[in-house]
């Protein structure tokens, strides 16, 4: 909510008052490179849009195995040629893909996928939140995911801005991951433990959160048009090295992720007069930035 | 996250397995011509844009009354004349106005408003949420608007998907109401009580959020550059009748909302397996329609 400052009074407000407190920036610019992981080749989807658009979402095998299997196929196999970005419901989600219906399973592909809405929450190390939250027992941060745990000893990726989940019809059909969706509002978390979350927008969220919104309803376009072409869709392990995108994200049980929790709770930089004390899971993006180098 | 169903399917879910509880909008569009409240014309303010696209503001006079009275008379006066959307960050904000520095306070209007970034919570009767919050104390609905108590008496609008509020430059600051933001991502309530919220935007959301986001830091347009110019803002009071828009807002006080409100905590329609048991405050907006036969 900063205005634009003119240059001059900015260098003076630079020069006479550094900032009582580090910004979330600055605490995640200060990351030592030990702090980062880079994310494998092979859980990278880059889907490039009609225009040049990239979206590049991250996988989480480990939360949805067999959904993501399918995903790889579908990549491997070409079978979204001809999909399209065909609904886009403001304040909600964009959704992309093939109708399911009209197209031959890639060879490989399993066509009713378990739920895996949840999985066990044994064997994941939480980095709890450590504030209160209306959905879950439990929340925090685990192998660099937004993560909420149940009374029933199982646990959840969460619907934040750029999760990415798989499109389904009414219960308890899962979907195979033919067609896609990204939040591009505020968390739906409602939908946690209702569909199955396999990974999020680590770039190019712009790409689908700025498509004008669909006129029909729920966000869809009419027959026989759409938000946006999709041209391709790859793994980046498939790619040409040099096209290859590579991204790391900030591992949630470092030190300085925990600095980087402090600060979205406590925001006491030069902007804020009163520090919150507090935060909400989809408030504290896990940062994501591309390999330095690549 | 439906997919699109073929319409046969559609129908034979319809006939065979009617709702296990309603869905939010149905609680809505089951509420009473009696639970609405329509918002006085003299509290919207509607922003006109390049290419004839409509963003309707309902302003908050009991929460920024200096503000509110400001931003009035600038419309009043035309001060708007020549601004734009000059900023759209992803995930955050989209931002328009005209710098304060640059034009002549309208007559009337106050050059330093004091803060108004929140207000005695006494006079407040609060619907409470009924879920935790990490921001504040308490939370619920007061009059139509989402609200936060603290500890020390105070009570504040929060930073939800559409709220409005000024841009100012580093505390102490406020703005003069210029300058105004509007939220289109994930409700970054760690600005509540650190600006002034003056509203809400009540129709055409997506004349903002779709906007291409701004390839400068913060989402800012390039110098001599704007996501979008703006060509008229008036209040709905100041316009003709026939042009004049009119909305109501859900009486959050009313039993159509506690309905509301619970099925937003336990979604158990068809599509739903589990239902959460609670919401966080940005998750449940207030419902707004246009007013019926306007």
């Amino acid at each position: 909510m900063k205005r634009q400052l003119p240059i001059l009074l900015l260098l003076a407000l630079t020069a006479a008052a550094p900032p009582k407190t580090l910004t979330p920036t600055e605490v995640i610019n200060a990351a030592p490179a030990a702090a980062w992981r880079t994310i494998p080749a092979d859980d990278l989807l880059v889907m490039t849009l009609d225009g040049g658009g990239r979206v590049v979402i991250q996988l989480a095998p480990a939360f949805a195995p067999v959904h993501v299997a399918n995903i790889r196929k579908f990549a491997a196999a070409d079978y979204w040629q001809g999909a399209a970005v065909y609904r886009v419901q403001d304040n909600y989600v964009a959704q992309w893909g093939i109708n399911e219906a009209k197209r031959a399973l890639s060879a490989g592909a399993v066509a009713h996928p378990p739920h895996e809405y949840t999985r066990p929450a044994r064997g994941l190390v939480l980095t709890p939140l450590g504030s209160p939250d209306p959905y879950a027992k439990n929340v925090g941060f685990s192998r660099g995911w937004p993560v909420a745990l149940y009374k029933d000893g199982s646990a959840s990726l969460t619907h934040c801005y750029g999760t990415v989940g798989v499109g389904r019809d009414l219960h308890p059909d899962t979907g195979t991951g033919g067609e896609l969706y990204a939040i591009i509002g505020h968390g739906p978390r409602q939908l946690d433990r209702n569909i199955a979350i396999v990974g999020r927008v680590v770039s190019g969220i712009e790409q689908l959160s700025a498509l004008p919104r669909g006129s029909e309803t729920m966000g869809f376009y009419k027959e026989g048009s759409v938000a946006k072409p999709i041209v391709a869709v790859a793994l980046a392990s498939a790619m040409p090295a040099a096209q290859r995108p590579s991204f790391q994200y900030l591992d949630t049980a470092s030190p300085s992720f925990a600095r980087y929790l402090h600060v979205r709770k406590n925001r006491n930089d030069d902007f804020y007069r009163v520090a919150a004390g507090g935060v909400d899971l989809c408030n504290v993006p896990v940062p994501v930035r591309p390999t330095p180098g690549k």
